[in-house]
């Protein structure tokens, strides 16, 4: 059961992938240590510059000889008013003054051109520097992206959480599926159903995914051990990709308060949230999430008011303030533990083991 | 791993429990069904009357000699004015009209005092009717309750959605605990938690309730299969409650477009609503739900929203009119099939195998 058609495609020792967490937590450094130590690690590119992305790909490949993976945003078309910005930025206001920072001034804000520019060529850096794998959030690629990928031998997949949004997925001629659990933290990948409908639990999703489309199926949200890969196996899917598992990780780069946010946490404590990022994204419940709750429906899209939080969530990490930061984390913080990628793979798969040989 | 110390207690040759679904979906017939099918049948006794539940127990134990459970619901007190049944009522005007039924006159409502009247006759019913399983939904009972149950041999479980609620079940002495992820249809039976808090996926739920208790653990949300059963039992369950997937059998006593809605649902049509009963369940998406939507957080509470919708609910069902019906599901409709029980479970039974044989 550990082995097959994905340890095969991605030629690693288990079905263990790790999510790409995107925003500093994925190193380069955890991205290579995932993939030697049998899994396949993910950078997770999504707000990287094409200049940043070449050069952590060339530091990864530095770092490790095994496959490893990319994950991209799939640009969503976006428009945002000069009004809006500027009462999303007043909502703001009274967080940055908590933290003793001055109010924005002439921020730049994205626009959805330069985005889409950004993503165009970090396609042709991986394609350049030929990364195995290529995943996607937010979204299907264009049919050109998606050929030229193919044609290059990248292993290409796609992020759903409902069975429309999979086979739309499978349609559109992707090797592979992650289908995401209301579990998972971090940003809700839907892009077809609404924020609300999208949140199916993996008991539920997994199977009736599996029914529907016939590549390979990745299971993702709150799988932190060898009971979560196990079952997850039994379900139908061919392997588990883990965030919050690793994110505690001795090698992962989250700030030491988030780290201990997420070991402390409870199954009861986290939240949805489209306050930081203008995404829904699941998240421990903090200062700032419950004094933005009321202004949430209003909040400018993805990603501009990402733009606009982030000198706030830069603030809090230097000041160590778990408040203000973005704690995503999947609904299994009770199971997250500080120890090093090699002890946590080596622990999944020795658990797995224990469950085979007992039935 | 299918032989566990619940076969053992339960006396039945499969982990598989089947949910109390009070309101008419578990007949007599359906419960004696299952237990004679080697699951454990269970009697939703939570809206009847003492002689009704007496009738019925009588009724199970002239259609089965195997153990069957009984559950109840834990009275919640409640209050509510006069001002507040005549705005509820009010609210119900507009669907009444649709449906073509009278207005409300002078309808009984339910008094707290009576509610636990009933609820302390059903308890006297159970031990002088020997039934040999009790469970409790909304609540932990006294410490009286649970005392004259075990000292009648009755064996005891609570229903938890969260850790917390799980150690409170342990600490009051009841002997095993069914834990409800966020995929079970029907109503939540958070007691301690809200309910957005309790809305945890069972891949997060089950490993860390068992790594937080010594009784047996049985999952509840979104099993249909035996690929539900063995993940289930991957991540540390003894066994398996199952709702949705038994209420489309033939001998289920739902309405039969009821069983249809179910039958042609998605996984991403269910939502949570308190509209029909004034306590929050998971159910698909009609008319009903949608057009109270926006008076949802004003109603009154359980049971009084219960018996104030009834009116409707039996309107529309001899209407054959499913937009106004409780339409209960979980998360996993598409894996709901109109067979027999014993079909049912002898395929859940023959996947298991297939599954652990594959290992």
């Amino acid at each position: 059961m550990l082995k097959n058609k994905i340890t095969e495609l991605f030629n690693i020792d288990y079905p263990i992938v790790q999510a790409p967490m995107a925003g500093g937590v994925a190193t380069t450094k955890l991205v290579a240590e995932v993939s030697n130590c049998g899994g396949l690690g993910t950078m997770g590119a999504g707000y990287m510059t094409p200049e940043q992305t070449r050069e952590q790909i060339r530091e990864i490949k530095q770092l490790t000889s095994h496959f490893f993976g990319i994950n991209l945003f799939v640009p969503n078309e976006f428009t945002v008013s000069q009004d809006e910005i500027i009462l999303a930025d007043q909502i703001l206001q009274p967080i940055r003054k908590q933290l003793d920072i001055p109010p924005s001034n002439g921020m730049e804000i994205p626009k959805y051109k330069n985005v889409l520019e950004t993503f165009n060529q970090q396609i042709k850096i991986v394609i350049e520097e030929k990364v195995p794998v290529c995943s996607f959030t937010f979204g299907i690629p264009s049919r050109e992206v998606i050929d030229v990928l193919k044609k290059n031998d990248i292993i290409t997949i796609g992020t759903a959480t409902t069975v429309r949004e999979a086979i739309e997925i499978e349609k559109n001629g992707l090797d592979m599926i992650v289908v995401q659990g209301s579990e998972a933290g971090g940003h809700r990948g839907n892009f077809m159903n609404g924020c609300q409908e999208s949140l199916v639990g993996l008991m539920s999703l997994i199977p009736q995914v599996v029914d529907n489309v016939n590549i390979p199926v990745i299971a993702a949200g709150g799988i932190m051990d060898g009971r979560g890969l196990m079952a997850s196996l039994c379900l139908g899917a061919k392997g588990v990709q883990m965030g919050t598992a690793i994110l505690t990780s001795s090698e992962s780069g989250a700030h030491q308060v988030y780290k201990e946010a997420v070991l402390n946490a409870k199954e009861d404590q986290t939240v949805l949230t489209r306050s930081f990022s203008g995404k829904w994204a699941r998240g421990i419940k903090n200062k700032f999430i419950n004094e933005m709750h009321k202004e949430e429906a209003t909040l400018p899209e993805f990603p501009v008011q990402n733009t606009l939080t982030q000198p706030i969530r830069k603030a809090a990490a230097s000041q160590n303030n778990q408040e203000f930061l973005s704690l995503w984390s999947g609904q299994s913080p009770r199971l997250a533990k500080n120890q090093t990628v090699d002890t946590l793979i080596k622990n999944i798969i020795s658990q797995a083991n224990k469950i085979i040989n007992n039935n």
